[in-house]
């Protein structure tokens, strides 16, 4: 079995096969994970660069965590005192990178389309790490196994996005692969940050209330709110927006079923999730972080076949 | 033999048996570093994450090659630019990167206790690379492999530590650990940069003449004036400190006798020591810099055992 | 064959001979790097510090990239976040890291003539990876190597040099290489950027028309125009250095005869060099970053057995 495509840019451009090679291949590297040789030659003699224009610290160790596993030789190239700040183009950086013999590049950019741009004009396999507002497929990837494993399946599973649904690249990357594998999408945030085409464009649900979002879901996946994204502020606090759309233990409680907490990370705690939620014997963080590693190391080896 | 404990939170928590065995794996240690084969398969399939909240080049540095030449393998973290400034708790942090399968955490933090509170929340080995004003255990461990391999025994040799005591968890590491151990210790310095419980806690001498010090001691152990830890500058200038608390050739040449001058670095040349001393034929400062790579494998290697 | 220095700090020191075994050894690396493994055991059990006080990419990872393809171990040190601002000397800073049993350093930094400085000091050997707008060798050797395969030998080939020559490391680096190895060498550029004295010191022709040295090259080596070293601004705008020094499609067209274009990179597209220059057919800019690996493994490889 095999990709369809040479890299990953999106969720968009996959087909339900390749989501489903990616997911059943990252169970094999979980099982790997487990055992006390975490290490597989895979990927010896691939040279692979971490390109972050933007600041990560998961993203980046789970990468580099994921590579090493692989026996890949990593190269980390961060945008803060680099050649950027000396004004050469994205192009011209990647391609001085690749004439060094590198296979395989990983990136994060604050420009949404930036991998996509790249894909178009080099030879190497490109990752997208995280492309502005637009995807961050990994984690889509990354979350869609981690509700795979909780629930059996993801087919008609229930999902509830939560938060800032408008900013958010893990939020897009969430919808197209949940709709391409046959889960029902809802969205739930302040008004103001879900985008008003969004039910028409990708056949979510839309409401207003995170209560009424809760009590359809099996899975809530809250989103951190992402401050550094927002041109101008939109709420007075964020106790405020805690009140009004944070995921409390008492809204749990209140509910007639159990359901899955998710979160990206870092954690905003008492903001859009409280402490006890965050914490709870439902929540598949933990979890989440962990498949990120087996999901990053099954990419990168199908990819790596594929050029 | 095995240590009594599963973490490396400060040199108070060992025992003298502790620090014996550590002391000895070290020295092993030492003997490979001087071959040409350098590294050791011990720690091979053990993953690392050095996670440095504050700056450090050397203590950073150390570690990162004693990791290495145990064929550990390692991640490497520092706050700036990372999803500490984004705001996520220190537990969401490290319990993030431990369940990327990562197996020990050295770190350092400005904030004293940041270790031990971890400690008491994670599955993970600690090792402390200094916590705040309190303790800088493998700096302790060091300064006494070199203490030991210049005098023959730690038993009943004379320590002065010279300097701003109040502020130095070196200090504090080399007390606890000379006590333990049967050495006398001296601290000596400006009264106000003494604990003034620091006689009766600890049971070292107290004097505030540098002369008075190194007339007494086998070692004098000079420590870094640490300007970034002062909340107000206590000296109009450095040259005032340097001429009233500095340790000088002429000071030196008036002793009957020979002492070991020791240091931690970054050295101020020309504040707490003169260069001519510092590079003195009885300055151990170098060795202090090898013993630390050798200490810092003998600590990974007796903890990896015990997780 | 053995090189006659122990340490590359410049080309000014290397014999004819040093270089002919430089390049040619860079040759047969570069045979390795077309391999699927790229990877020698070359220097494994050697371990080298990569010591940058001065930002640079490309340049830190070409060697990081080098030292990974001969197997040795690596350590980075950057001068942001390290003891470099608690106040230490740079022969305090390379002992310490020295004693940690490092084999050889790899330098970075903002004097002319910290290199030669460190050699006369410590027993390690040194790379001169760019000393203020004294030297920058491997780039020199890295051109060599890129014009040789060209034109298929140094040995009276003409190469013009074009832009600011005074602040150019990469400029004096080629001029000693160059004029050691028997070809013909011109500058060009604005008068208040080319030495008075540079004809009479090195035998360089001086022309200050950038289409008068185009008409006489066979490879033009265009620097960057590097504002960072500039104490005030020369040009009231890029646009116009671009009018006046910037080598053009149209200029070229120009011309009688086809000329190669080198440049060393990050390059300002649209001022030195226009867009569809830097990318034609003759652009041997991507076969320079190449080269730049190659001739570093075998600077490493030389230089390791000799210490």
């Amino acid at each position: 079995m095999q990709l369809s495509t040479k890299h990953l840019l999106g969720i968009r451009a996959l087909t339900r096969e390749d989501i489903e090679l990616i997911l059943s291949t990252a169970e094999q590297f979980k099982d790997v994970l487990q055992r006390p040789v975490k290490k597989v030659p895979s990927l010896r003699d691939v040279t692979i660069v971490n390109l972050f224009y933007e600041n990560s610290t998961r993203t980046r160790i789970s990468f580099e965590l994921a590579e090493k596993r692989l026996s890949a030789d990593t190269i980390n190239f961060t945008a803060s005192g680099s050649s950027v700040s000396k004004g050469e183009t994205l192009l011209d950086t990647v391609n001085n990178i690749l004439s060094m013999k590198v296979d395989m590049v990983v990136m994060r950019h604050s420009a949404s389309g930036a991998p996509h741009f790249l894909a178009q004009h080099i030879p190497a396999a490109i990752v997208n790490a995280g492309d502005g507002i637009n995807e961050h497929p990994t984690q889509g990837l990354l979350d869609a196994l981690s509700m795979k494993q909780a629930l059996g399946t993801l087919e008609g599973i229930r999902v509830a996005i939560i938060g800032d649904i408008m900013h958010s690249r893990v939020a897009m990357s969430n919808i197209y692969l949940l709709k391409k594998m046959g889960a029902e999408v809802m969205v739930a945030g302040p008004p103001t940050l879900i985008p008003p085409y969004i039910q028409e464009a990708f056949g979510v649900k839309v409401v207003y209330k995170v209560r009424e979002a809760l009590e359809w879901c099996d899975v809530a996946n809250v989103l951190r709110i992402q401050l550094e994204r927002q041109s101008q502020p939109l709420f007075s606090s964020l106790r405020e927006y805690n009140l009004a759309y944070g995921v409390s233990r008492r809204l749990l409680d209140g509910l007639k079923k159990d359901i899955f907490i998710m979160h990206p990370g870092p954690i905003n705690r008492g903001v859009e999730l409280d402490s006890d939620v965050a914490d709870s014997g439902h929540s598949l963080i933990l979890q989440q972080v962990e498949n990120g590693v087996a999901v990053r190391m099954a990419v990168l080896y199908l990819l790596a076949g594929k050029n």
